[in-house]
């Protein structure tokens, strides 16, 4: 197994996901009117970790750090862009999927973290087109191999250069004995539509398909000769543009720096403050609420910039949970705390809810959105307390209902005259944030009981105490202070105590009740499987394809098929 | 890990699925009236293999294949039953589950097989509710832990003794490291609703829950005092009795034993042949047709019993089917071929069509649904081979369907005067036989792709040749006599040289396109997440969970959260 740790390049101390386009060392991005390009023109040299270079524009990481501040970027600082084309900046080679040396030589932990970061990054670019009218064009000229093509397939139109030599392929069962795990084999069934039977050829060919097989076969929507590329490109990002509602004229905010002090205690930013525990194995995230009321206009929410609470603490918060899943592995749970006036939460809902069709309301609450789930699929216990002075309300009540167990004291704490505990609900929770499997966090809460969602939203605005919540069936459990901090304690112990593993499996598992969806199919069904190879030795071990790739010997196989 | 192959108890050279009550160890089946009583007794001794004792009614495969017996017995030799009533024989405890020391010394295959087939099991407890008017009560008096909780969970209604002792847990978390696989976690949210912080609460608290909480929070339907028990079950088994639609008076048949041949290189049924390749690791399954016309009425048919062609060529090919997975380990492809007249095979489809309302051809076009869903799970690439001679139509045009590829020849083989291959649709196509996903194989087939399905069945009853059937979408090629030998030797070459592991991560991916249903999830979420942590150390390592349990030290886990 691969489990001695890389180390990360340059000496760095752990993997910081804050970048901007002006350190991009992979890709360009360009912006012009309504399309904006992205060029993937990989830096052998730049890899995250040491041990590898990032040749024929394959990818790691760090690659794809940039790829999402790039997205990130294009949905505040360009409201105007209404297409993106995603190219390679390299000849003949559009992107050769995730470096295979780099794979060879990571831990598990980090192979599954890092695949579900790049998940996420590419469910990022079908909600940017599905939400937020930002819609994206590939353009393979070369080959598009494994995760190159995966991430072609995130896209909403696939023109392949019809030069007798592009092609795409997913050759990682041939080649790697692994599979087409960011959302590969899920998108060429659920998304395209490729036959079964096809897709079977096509995920078992090496060298990949191309011309107008790809079409015939609806891997590609289009094949064009090199000659006509230019003006099929143009043509369909025009069309692509027509269908989008972004804002025409707008001018975008800039997404400052995030402010972060970084202990080996935990981390500071200006909302959101963790703290590590180490012997205790825990994280605790607390959140500030809104020391101001919202502005009272769109033109002052713009003014704010990436300083208005609601997109701050959304980016601080985000930054905070990758930075828990990849460098602090070995938490067990993660602990989220509010401080704050849940009136003052609320009030910004209705401001962003009252101006629900401003671009940047729009992008702001979409960011809650992708955040969200990303807490969903954090693969740590997600333990909620509401306590005298915090302000869960609203959005952040999400917290509560995205919490593994939520505990919630009863009146005050006795120590000091902070306001008893508030859960209040507000529109935002019955619909603006969907988790991955398409039904809001109280709908898979009340699964088979309307009664219980009924009454809540009929609660809508209220300020909620410590029964009334748990009557409710918003909190697990209600504690007055007697027992309060022995129960927690002994919870959090109990957490610790238990096998990491088996927790993974189990969370992900009660989380995601009800409906699965395209996305909720790629973190189960595909990753879940993918994880499993990712022990097995026919991939990992010694003899194993990933090791033995490349090396001029054959992978030997256990031949049971299990 | 675990891979020492355990000894099959008593000499045993294979695992066999043959049963009947008569040679039960472990349940016992008694019928009176409409109600049936399955009681389970197991036999401690009684392991199905050696080095463990199946105390405390835990279970083993050899248990589980009675279950499945006495459920196809009750189908079929006991048409007026329409409720079972499952209950424990020994005092003090209902089931204990899956027996860990046969766990801990179980092969990582065996592990995944065992799981895989007692799903099955339980699935088609559902499925005789749903489909066959057979309801279940689950009666549990004492302790119904792990798969014990889990064979429960498959009832339609739980009675739990409200004695101050009974309980219901899934204790595998915090005792073994390991999920509730066996359906637990699915279907205590998506069939009982239990609420997800509560489901965590209850599959983290290794004593369980009993009394009035465990009706609270869904886990079961009723508590009833000792004192009322009796009655209760009395009461309740007429209510669900009365919702069937079983015959009232109609007698069964009898399940007469298989007569198999096994040797060396395979295993010779009456209508279906397995030859076994081993230095290809292929086995070639080969089904035939009917020889006489259907009979000319319904009791004609039961007259023929178990030898009528659909249901005895179902039991068959489900034994084999099952032999391959548990006894043939090594093999990575199935190929199927057929034999036989397709009018004949369309005449029975439309025989069992005209009396789909008896409750005998309702029974065999179930037990069809289930042999071709337990395909759909097998491991092993699925290929359908359609040659000159063959008679895949109608029902047995389903294995085209499910074959990860088809071949079908073009014209005769020049090779003797057998017809040329013909593939055939019926009825039976389109909406007798759903997949775990819940839609039909077609459907699966054209996910997006409406037009072909529309034309497929206007082609239903046409004898289609290859190009036709290729045409049509419904074979994956249509090779002549030249190509036809080195293609298919090549394809399965290759299949054989693929890594196992990612052939079958590929294919459950590849075979489950479209919508997820609770028998999905559980095949898919649950199931890989339980495949993955059966090779995780924390599990299964010297110093993992399953391996010293019992001993009297703890587990040393790993602490990283992958």
């Amino acid at each position: 197994m691969a489990d001695a740790e890389p180390k990360l390049a340059n000496g760095a101390g752990r993997i910081v996901f804050q970048t901007d386009p002006s350190r991009y060392r992979h890709w360009q991005l360009a912006v012009d009117g309504e399309v904006s390009t992205l060029t993937l023109d990989v830096d052998e040299k730049g890899g995250l970790f040491e041990g590898y270079e990032l040749k024929l524009n394959s990818y790691d990481l760090g690659v794809d750090i940039e790829l999402a501040d790039a997205l990130m970027r294009l949905r505040f600082e360009h409201p105007a862009v209404r297409a993106i084309v995603l190219r390679s900046g390299k000849p003949r080679v559009f992107c050769a999927g995730a470096n295979i040396r780099m794979l060879a030589g990571a831990t598990h932990a980090h192979k599954v973290n890092f695949c579900k970061f790049t998940n996420e990054t590419r469910n990022a670019i079908e909600d940017a087109s599905a939400c937020s009218g930002l819609r994206t064009l590939c353009v393979i000229s070369g080959t598009a191999a494994g995760g190159g093509y995966e991430l072609a397939l995130a896209a909403d139109y696939i023109i392949l250069a019809d030069d007798g030599s592009s092609t795409v392929s997913l050759p990682e069962l041939p080649l790697l004995a692994v599979l087409p795990g960011t959302g590969g084999l899920t998108r060429v069934i659920d998304k395209r539509k490729v036959r079964r039977d096809r897709a079977d050829v096509f995920c078992t060919t090496e060298e990949g398909i191309k011309g107008k097989r790809a079409v015939e076969w609806r891997l590609v929507d289009e094949v064009v000769p090199n000659s006509k590329l230019d003006a099929a490109v143009a043509e369909r990002l025009r069309t692509l543009a027509e269908g989008s509602n972004r804002p025409q004229d707008a001018k975008g905010i800039a997404l400052k720096p995030l402010d972060r002090q970084v202990s080996p205690t935990g981390i500071d930013y200006w909302l959101v403050s963790v703290e590590l525990a180490a012997p205790q194995r825990l994280a605790t995230v607390t959140l500030r609420g809104p020391e101001t009321p919202p502005p009272d206009s769109v033109a002052a929410m713009v003014e704010e910039g990436s300083d208005f609470w609601p997109l701050r603490l959304a980016r601080e918060l985000d930054d905070a949970i990758l930075d828990l899943r990849f460098n602090a592995i070995d938490t067990a749970a993660i602990v989220f705390k509010s401080i704050g006036d849940p009136e003052a939460v609320l009030a910004y809902d209705a401001f962003l809810d009252a101006h629900a069709d401003h671009w940047l309301a729009r992008e702001i609450r979409l960011l809650w959105k992708r955040l969200l789930k990303r807490i969903d699929l954090t693969s740590r216990t997600l333990v909620t307390l509401v306590e005298p002075g915090s302000c869960f309300a609203g959005t952040l009540a999400e917290l509560v209902l995205a919490a593994d167990r939520s505990y919630m004291l009863i009146g005050g704490d006795g120590r000091d005259n902070r306001p008893a505990a508030t859960l209040a609900l507000a529109a935002a929770n019955f619909g603006h944030y969907p988790m991955v499997n398409g039904i809001t966090r109280l709908a898979s809460r009340f699964l088979d009981d309307a009664a219980s969602l009924t009454a809540a939203r009929e609660r809508t605005g209220e300020m909620l105490d410590a029964e009334a919540a748990e009557t409710a069936g918003l909190v697990t459990f209600a504690l007055d202070d007697i027992d309060w901090d022995d129960e927690i304690r002994v919870f959090l112990e109990e957490r610790a105590s238990f096998s990491p593993d088996a927790l993974t499996g189990m969370e992900a598992n009660l989380r995601f009740g009800g409906p699965e969806t395209m996305e909720s199919k790629i973190f189960a069904r595909l990753t879940a499987w993918q994880n499993w190879i990712f022990q097995r030795p026919n991939a990992v071990g010694a003899e194993g394809a990933l090791r033995r790739y490349g090396t001029g010997q054959k992978p030997v196989f256990d031949t049971k098929r299990v």
